[in-house]
């Protein structure tokens, strides 16, 4: 059995949803399909999510939304029509949109939540009618009914172990489709909360695991996922094959083509992922897979960077001497509840990497001031223009003179290395830069090792 | 004015003695001498503080020790007879010996310094003894007189800061040689209290700031300091000048020619050091000098290596998203008063890089056992052989292609890379390897930085 899910651009328009239906009819083993809201039809379109933040908005200020619950109806109306379903199948939709303000939340990040996850539910409702109407044995399956409790913030939730067992005894027929809204789940109050944004991944891999799939394919806008971004690199490889580990190390440094949280569920039930085109469905995509049995064909699989990130470097003699030192600046990030990304240390010195979008100059001016106080270091300074950059790969195992290749085609763009972090993990190496110079170092590092041949 | 130290191999015997005299009065700036303790004749002689600790020991456990006190007594002898002084000049510092144990002290620690301590303090007495009897103007001036005030423990005291403005006040005449034994002080409470074993490289630096010399001249029994081991690497070439903070990062990883504590109070004062040989005072031997106005003659000053390194590994799903979870691990290691080396991060992976001789088996598995407990980590290995290299050189700041020129020759040796950590110092960089692989490294790199010209 597999868990199918479709991204939003792949559930856009009529003939996109068309694409979509056609891959789910396709094999009677994509059972369980996992359904996105609307997106994109064309650049300047807006997300159907993004009119139901806006929709939330006006409600939650006491204004009157229904203009706007209109323009969301709309967006179904014209995918029901295209697929010829009677106004009568559809006017459900626009009694639950218009209904949502009479409901009553816990709060407003509570309402904003509920509305948000519309967008999947209107579409897997609308999605199971159009398979009725086919001729499919299709049904609309609840989160609340399946058993997705969730934890956390309303917007920003986690799933509950104990969803799996309830899905372990939800019960289905061998040749029904069961279509799942995703994104979010429920309290065990009964109240909608939603994953972080893109959150279908999530449900999708919740699914899959709790369903033991065989295989979860993630339908999304890409072929596959490259090696490096085309925007930075021409024509990069397509990834056939990666590991959970290698995805994990990529998503983090830029790479989002599969929601990093998503992983887990995955890994938990090992349950391979395949990434593919709504498009090209022939095409084979990129295969995510335990790291057991993983045979590497290169030495990198991928190469990602970031140019969001800020370092503070620290100067003080005889600072490693200093029992509990470490520990006296953590605590004071833990007092603003800062979390970084890094910290290389040297003898008397030591570089925090943060993320710059968890930080705003107050926050960073605030910081220094602590540390000067309680640190009193001989030199401080505050890099706001740091980028990351990530060479991932379980080839690069107990390979030697991967750092010599790494160095080489740096050092000919005559790009300068901030930082290099080599040894935590074994599958990646992490590389600092000048912000400017992250792309001209990724394009070098990737035409050594990818086109060496050529 | 200068502050000179001698070092014990240059105070062991008379001819090594009267070397150290010829330096002293060669240059009337030669103002102020620390002498350390008579060391090592020859290969198999023992220590006058080795001796000494053994005498404490006696004593500490009720027995007489005056057999020992005997032959400490006997290497002052020596070095007096070779002078041809009288032996009413050289009783006195029989009777002190002898009268160590009948003072009292708060405990066995206290005891045990300062009985070690009058290695140095009888040399400097009789190093005085010698000048006067050559008609040299030569004074003793025991640490208490000058001011010397230390804190901490008995065999492992600090210097306090009130000792500089003592020794700030403390007079004396413009033609005078003011004679010191190295390596001790008091505590404010008159007891004789040691700096850790090598110390009296401390006392020359905490007199040198104290009395604001020009230079302070340490001689020891090596031509220079070496940029990188001889065992390691054949002839290697000699370091004219460094400054203070490549010395701390080198000393750091092995250089041990000048003890490490003893650059504070030099950086403190902004006090240049020179480390030259008593047997050859006419080599310029190593100037280490502050950064400031400092200009780098080569990319890399010195490479360094210690394998005396350990490494706890740590994999966990997820891991740079838990707040405060290196805070945890810290704690882990507070706990059992623990100081770390290195920690190196990854996405999802942390490595911990200690000192091993800090570590016992059982303390690490204890360690683990915690770590194991209060974090649940996917994975959690000890690597027991870890040798690290630090390449250092105010150089390689700002300088491109670095990495490429340490990767090339470490490659071609077939050497596998663990640790790579660049950027928390602007002057060096730091790689972990197996310990078997260490000097094969350093020889590598060496030969690439050093000797490609040939």
């Amino acid at each position: 059995m597999k868990v199918v899910k479709f991204g939003g651009s792949s559930l856009a328009s009529g003939p996109a949803v068309e694409n979509a239906l056609n891959i789910i009819t396709a094999e009677s083993e994509r059972q369980v399909v996992v359904t996105s809201a609307p997106g994109k039809r064309f650049d300047s379109d807006i997300k159907v999510t993004d009119l139901l933040i806006k929709y939330a908005h006006e409600v939650n200020h006491g204004r009157d939304g229904s203009a706007i619950a209109e323009q969301i109806f709309q967006r179904y109306v014209e995918i029901g029509q295209y697929f010829h379903l009677p106004i009568e199948d559809l006017l459900p939709l626009k009694d639950i949109l218009l209904g949502l303000p009479k409901q009553t939340y816990p709060n407003k990040n509570y309402l904003l939540a509920a509305f948000k996850a519309h967008g999947e539910r209107l579409n897997a409702k609308l999605i199971a009618k159009i398979l009725q109407s086919q001729g499919v044995k299709a049904r609309y399956v609840d989160p609340k009914d399946a058993g997705i409790i969730v934890t956390g913030t309303p917007n920003n939730a986690s799933v509950s172990p104990e969803s799996y067992q309830l899905l372990d005894n939800f019960s289905y027929e061998a040749d029904e489709k069961l279509i799942f809204p995703g994104f979010y789940g429920y309290t065990l109050a009964g109240h909608i909360a939603t994953f972080s944004r893109g959150g279908s991944d999530i449900t999708g891999a919740i699914l899959a695991r709790g369903f033991h799939a065989d295989l979860y394919e993630n339908f999304t806008d890409v072929d596959a996922i490259f090696s490096a971004n085309p925007k930075v690199v021409d024509d990069p490889q397509p990834i056939h094959t990666m590991t959970y580990r290698e995805m994990r190390e990529l998503s983090y440094a830029g790479f989002s083509v599969f929601h990093d949280e998503a992983l887990i569920p995955a890994i938990q039930g090992q349950i391979p992922i395949n990434v593919k085109n709504t498009r090209h469905p022939e095409k084979r995509g990129t295969m995510i897979v335990p790291e057991k049995g993983f045979k590497p064909e290169t030495i990198i699989t991928g190469i990602a960077s970031g140019k969001h990130f800020g370092a503070l470097y620290l100067h003080k003699y005889l600072l490693n001497k200093e029992v509990g030192f470490t520990l006296r600046i953590l605590r004071i990030l833990n007092k603003y509840k800062l979390s970084y990304e890094h910290m290389p240390t040297g003898i008397d010195d030591l570089t925090i990497i943060f993320d710059r979008d968890t930080l705003n100059d107050e926050l960073i001016d605030e910081l220094c001031n602590d540390i000067q106080t309680e640190i009193s270091p001989d030199h401080l300074d505050w890099i706001s223009d740091y980028a990351i950059i990530m060479l991932v790969g379980e080839g690069m195992r107990d390979r030697i003179g991967v750092m010599r290749d790494i160095a080489l085609p740096v050092a000919r763009e005559g790009i300068s290395l901030r930082m290099v972090n080599q040894g935590a993990s074994e599958i990646s190496i992490m590389l600092g830069t000048e912000a400017k110079d992250a792309d001209r170092a990724v394009a070098a590092i990737y035409d050594y090792f990818f086109k060496q041949g050529e």
